[in-house]
């Protein structure tokens, strides 16, 4: 096979991939995990089951991968623009702001990966893999603490400040509009920060 | 029907209204909202589906009942303890504990609570109805506003420090064991309190 052919034929299996994870995604938020089928995917992201057998072993494949290439993304996203020699709380403010912008791009997204979350399914994912792509932002928090800029609590608390207002306050009324308003984001970060911070 | 005969038969419909409610939250939580039907929680309940529709209407109904029934317990328990004339942090340490408490006597409950509000049924319920049950909260929230004790910020992110840090240290590995230990009740107050204080 030339190159170039193989080339072609590696763009369009990467196609197929990204129209079933969509599919799995828009299906799951439509009618839920158990009723959402892999010949029902399938047809939804426009491949025969055949093909779907190719890159997925069965349903609970199809639904763990999305979630975890999802995380993927979220990691890339939320780290993006940030560079670790940043003042820390600049880096914070940051993070806080791609957030808001991850979700606002990606609420379909964010919906799965919701109820993901709260499904059995969670117990098949490998904790430390998906934690691999907030790497980065562990070591911040870690510089931070030592430098005496953030409490010193374990950080599942302070996760519980960085990560989940945003969750919470992008789902409210706050944010029904078309964009989530800078006033909002700053707003909300410095009680972020000020949770946070020694 | 004589008053005895008659406060009898009461306690036994509230018997089995609470069944239905355990029983609806019960499968759901098994096997999600979609393949959850009226017959199959009438069978869990023990109760006849002719039963069932006396209570309620239809699935839809007993869901959204389920959900609003919760919520009020809910509010009824965060609030336990609580005498609007203490100091406002004092107050605001209670309600975090409380929440810690329900959460962790009410796991199967809150987690049904959390996949309706991602739901679509979330649309069928009467919001200002069920701001009812934390309507002295909103009050004391105000006060302390007015006091300048209170951030003067909008009233949903003052809400995404005070109620959602709780579900997410809840569900993490700090709190795998039977009990939540004081001390983490202590130190993530700690958090919330600077985030909220002016």
């Amino acid at each position: 096979m030339n190159d170039h052919l193989f080339l072609s034929m590696r763009i369009k299996d990467l196609h197929k991939q990204e129209a079933i994870i969509n599919a799995t995604v828009e299906l799951v938020n439509e009618i839920g995990f158990v009723s959402s089928s892999v010949s029902k995917i399938a047809k939804k992201a426009n491949v025969s089951p055949a093909t779907l057998y190719i890159y997925y072993e069965n349903k609970e494949d199809l639904l763990v991968s999305t979630y975890v290439e999802l995380k993927k993304k979220m990691g890339k996203e939320l780290l993006k623009n940030i560079d670790i020699s940043f003042p820390i709380r600049d880096i914070f403010f940051l993070f806080w702001k791609n957030t808001f912008n991850f979700i606002e791009k990606n609420r379909s997204f964010y919906k799965y990966s919701e109820q993901f979350s709260n499904s059995p399914y969670i117990e098949l994912v490998d904790q430390a893999e998906l934690e691999k792509n907030f790497e980065p932002f562990f070591r911040i928090i870690q510089k931070g603490i030592e430098q005496k800029i953030i409490k010193d609590v374990p950080f599942e608390i302070l996760a519980a400040f960085i990560f989940y207002p945003v969750t919470s306050i992008s789902n409210s009324k706050l944010c029904t509009g078309t964009e989530i308003s800078d006033e909002i984001i700053e707003t909300s970060f410095n009680l972020a920060w000020d949770a946070i911070k020694l």
